[in-house]
């Protein structure tokens, strides 16, 4: 069994139900419904009692239960362009963007990057008379590079002389 | 004069004067300071009021305040997958997130995508014992796919016969 | 299930009736042929009323008829660069006249985009002594870059200090 | 001496005149003016006389003329993805419309494909209360297949018994 | 049932009778081996009665018959550079001779391109003392690039004052 | 210097003096005006006298004279898919005719290629009242595959027992 | 059926039966070890003697054996930069000494290649205190380019006036 | 000027002095030489007063100095797949056992990553008498995937009804 | 069978028994846990006993035994950049310290590499108050390029005279 | 100054003078002619008398005499799949006979690599009256992986307990 195989069981009855992530995420719970909607589509680990959850509502075996515990082989894109366009926007801002947010997250921060791992993020709806706004909010730790000296507790660097 | 002549030859003059992006941005004001930035380094445009302090503070010719002043060839990487591990942590996010921002955007909204073009971000920094953190806040138009039927201003589709 | 088997099952029922696509959009109707064909061939969604024809026309189940009703992941074809002819040339189009394109609308409009999601599109026949000739009619919303100021609903760039 | 630095040349003389590409075309006259920039870019070619009035208002060499009545090394673009989102929305609709134009065009004009060398295509502004729109109207010969059979002027294949 | 299993299918069946192209297309008839031959391996369409033809030859059911009368998704290869010998050649040639190619076309007919799709093709075995050769005799309609003016039927560009 | 470098300047001067190849090629003499051509293209090489007379008339040094006499890096294009339309439409025969041709020439020839080396090409206009033809003539010497056996001149394969 | 399914199946029923290539060749016979190992790889044709012979020691089908009788689509890695440690070094040769070879070669032979289709090849274990070592023999036909010059058996290039 | 000049200067002095990265790592002190090396080679930054050191060893300008001191975008390598032997090998590595370091890191410390910002790294030299081996200890910090919940400080996903 | 279904297998049942590597590796034995999980992902191969400790611990068949005492076609990732957060980390590794590696490493040993072959390498947990680290130890035999002359035991290159 | 700079400079004195590469590694002396010229077109390393000949011979700079004595980043062509028809011939043999060279190599020396690195070549013509033909002999140090187990010199792997 495939990690694939099982998002498309479990997309096969969301469908089939007609429910929502909403409603599912709200069964499952712990999380936030951007976690655990990620997981059932293959690229986030359940908790066990999450996967439990998982397993008694779309009626899955206890291997894909314990499949949904299991951390995956993340990626979820089948190019490395995407062609979807709610998702290719995505990308097209880290074209656009990406030497700017360096540049000023590294004048304010200093050298290292903003943390994809320790790493949460939020959608809202934005209400608007133009016409309403997806809201997205991230917060990533900095990591700041590591920078180290003559003292660490690795050997040093140097070749000793024998 | 390519775009990425006139980039290099701010940075250039940044490096020696030894500014900030902060200092540049409240210099040229007007517009936030990511925007002023990304044009900077030839990922959006200045008003020409703008390039004119651009101009002034970085000492540049007319030509190169005229070309502050031009709509660029937009895209700041030079490969498909980013390299720079700071960049590179936004692209993982599109690929491990992209289809769970897809079905929840869409459930949500319905069919269509976050606009790029409509679109604002700000960055700011979280102060927080464990590490601060980069909080970054996006909020772009949603745009509905169109579907459109038989009254449209536009002929309808189905060759007429002659 | 994947959306791309039920194309496929979509276009083995077609072929066996004989049925043209005209027939088929007449049969389903409410949108543009354009878009009702685009949504058999996985790229775009139907109403929920349509999605219930079509059933009824191709003797589809009740999750084939809800698949059709969702917003598929887009992109239709198997490379970047296509290799059917039909649809190269559109992409050489892509390629020569790219930049010319953006000059142009950038010197009408202002920095800005043309939506490919506030859009439509309509193909005619126009006939012709020396060959008869594809029309293609495109109109999308022109979406103008968003410059933002001081004065903006979200928090401004610029790390405060604490 | 490469087109790509005679089009970088006449750029610089557009930016330090102010000259627009209606009044660059104006003077120039003859084809519309999608295809005196076109060429202009680097990707067509101006007739002799054209090139002429081209020269005379650049101030160009004899050579550089001469250049721009040569037919270029087509493709305006680094990169088989666009990354400008301007010419990126135009490579998404190929994406995302392409196999349906395939099937329609099919449909009503058989076995062939929409020239993109016989081909026009102007560009118009709609005017629009909620916005206006870019019009984009293509005309491009059929071409159908040639299936050829046992008559043609060109050897039979089957290699003949000697 | 996609076109790739029904060439399989039809290239097993020629494999179980030991049949050759040549008795083959002598069967169906009516086109030029080499269409024939290009249609059973899914890149061409073949007539209505040629379909029935094949359909009788080889045993196939109405709706695979209808396949072979379709006009198929092109592009034979399972990669952008070809990896097998023979077909690698003739992409090496492209590669060799392209721009060659481009300047003597271009002398002789202008700015334009030979056509690949009102194009014919034979293959003949030269006999040789050295060595036998592959003789093949291409002969395509040059298309002119159309450089259209101010009177043509399509909307002048320019954007007209409202 | 780079054979590249030696193309730009060669076309340098022949866009000066206004010739044309045919002119060229009848200067220089000796080979086919397809391969002097391509070899001022840098893609072949020419003979010494031919390199000298090449020299006279485009006035080059003895430097640039002993390059045209060598065997260059060949491929002439700067993409694995040619964006250049005339040079795509001979990428798009490969990738469609591909397999057909590999098919019909083994069928005929059995298991070898048809050699790009042992190899000649031909351009001719076929005069047509719809619209005149470009005639490509190619014949390559059929290679077979060497299928060798047990008396080979080159040590058995099997690894020997010591 | 697929050339890689048959490979699939002889690899299974090797493995099953414990045999070696070594054995297998000895069976088969007739040619080198190499090349019968690269055909039952799915890269090269058998005879028919050959091919009947593979059929009865894997009990293979009257259309399997056939098909080790025909000539595959060559190419027998997923990927065009190989992964596989042992394979990449070959192809790490080339990368770093394909300029070399082409220089010396050249300057020995003239211009050509040495063929890979009137090729053999043979493996040998050469003994070697300091750890045995694998011997590769490569014997190519060299193969000069062919430059033809006025009095060839096709038609001159140079477009014949009317 | 760009970083990549900057380096190139440095080897050129580097090579001319004949001084080894040992030496130049003395000089400049305060980091590991692994550090040191990077940034000289544009991959790293140093502190202010080794930049200082750098410069007045190298000779180097003051705006030079203060390129050292800048993060560089990152990514040492001219492709995808690095063409190099000895870092191939590195590549190669990651290649063969990426899934198996995944496998074992999450088993024993759970969703997370081995980070590559706080992160150090040693060579050393182990004699060995069948050959001397290069030892490298790395010791990246371990960054455990951040599972959020519903009382998280940031606005909870979930689009609020108004 | 392929490789890559066995692997699929043993993963299946290691997910239903609970199983962890240590225990897995523990119940076969004789190699390094780091190799044997290897071996049971494809990318390794296991000794004949330790393939049937591995047999009877999953229940496989006497093939599937034998196929993980075979050496298989490593490359164990589906694309050339990794899209996994965890083994991207150490693809970034190698663009952004490989010249680095490349430079200390052959200032130290001289031109060669490090084997990735006559390679081992072990993970460890570094514990750390601010969070446990992974700590990885490789090492690889150095290989010297071997720069031979004029006495080698394979013939002498510089074609003799005849 | 770049390594591509100082091939190119000495590929233009050679031209100059009209020297071959076996007069060249005549005076230079000490290796093989394959490494000599493999180091004088920028892929390996002359020793530091050999670099001085080779700079008395071109009469080079004590700075490019010191960059022939170093370790270049290795990779002599431009794309990863190479165009040029020689040798491209060699990628050729290895995508064909990749997979076959993996089983009787691996069959005959158990799991590991031919060495690209302890690595010797020779080129010899082979006088045949049907063609010359290019012979190559390649020995390689066959490297068997290393399968080390409980009793290694680096930390075992398994996470010790505190």
């Amino acid at each position: 069994m495939q990690r694939a195989e099982l998002t498309e069981k479990i997309l096969d009855i969301k469908r089939e139900k007609g429910w929502s992530w909403k409603y599912i995420c709200g069964e499952i719970g712990g999380f936030s419904p951007m976690l655990i909607t990620a997981a059932l589509l293959g690229q986030m680990k359940l908790t066990k009692p999450q996967a439990q959850s998982a397993a008694k509502l779309f009626g899955l075996s206890k291997a894909e239960a314990a499949m949904l515990n299991e951390v995956p082989y993340r990626g979820s894109l089948p190019s490395a362009v995407p062609t979807d366009p709610l998702i290719y926007r995505f990308y097209e801002l880290v074209m656009v963007y990406g030497t700017t947010w360096k540049e000023l997250i590294q004048e304010e921060f200093g050298d290292g990057i903003m943390s994809a791992i320790d790493f949460d993020i939020a959608l809202e709806r934005l209400p608007n008379p133009k016409g309403d706004r997806v809201k997205i909010t991230m917060s990533g730790k900095f990591l700041p590079y590591k920078y180290y000296g003559n003292t660490g507790n690795i050997p040093e660097y140097g070749y000793k002389e024998e």
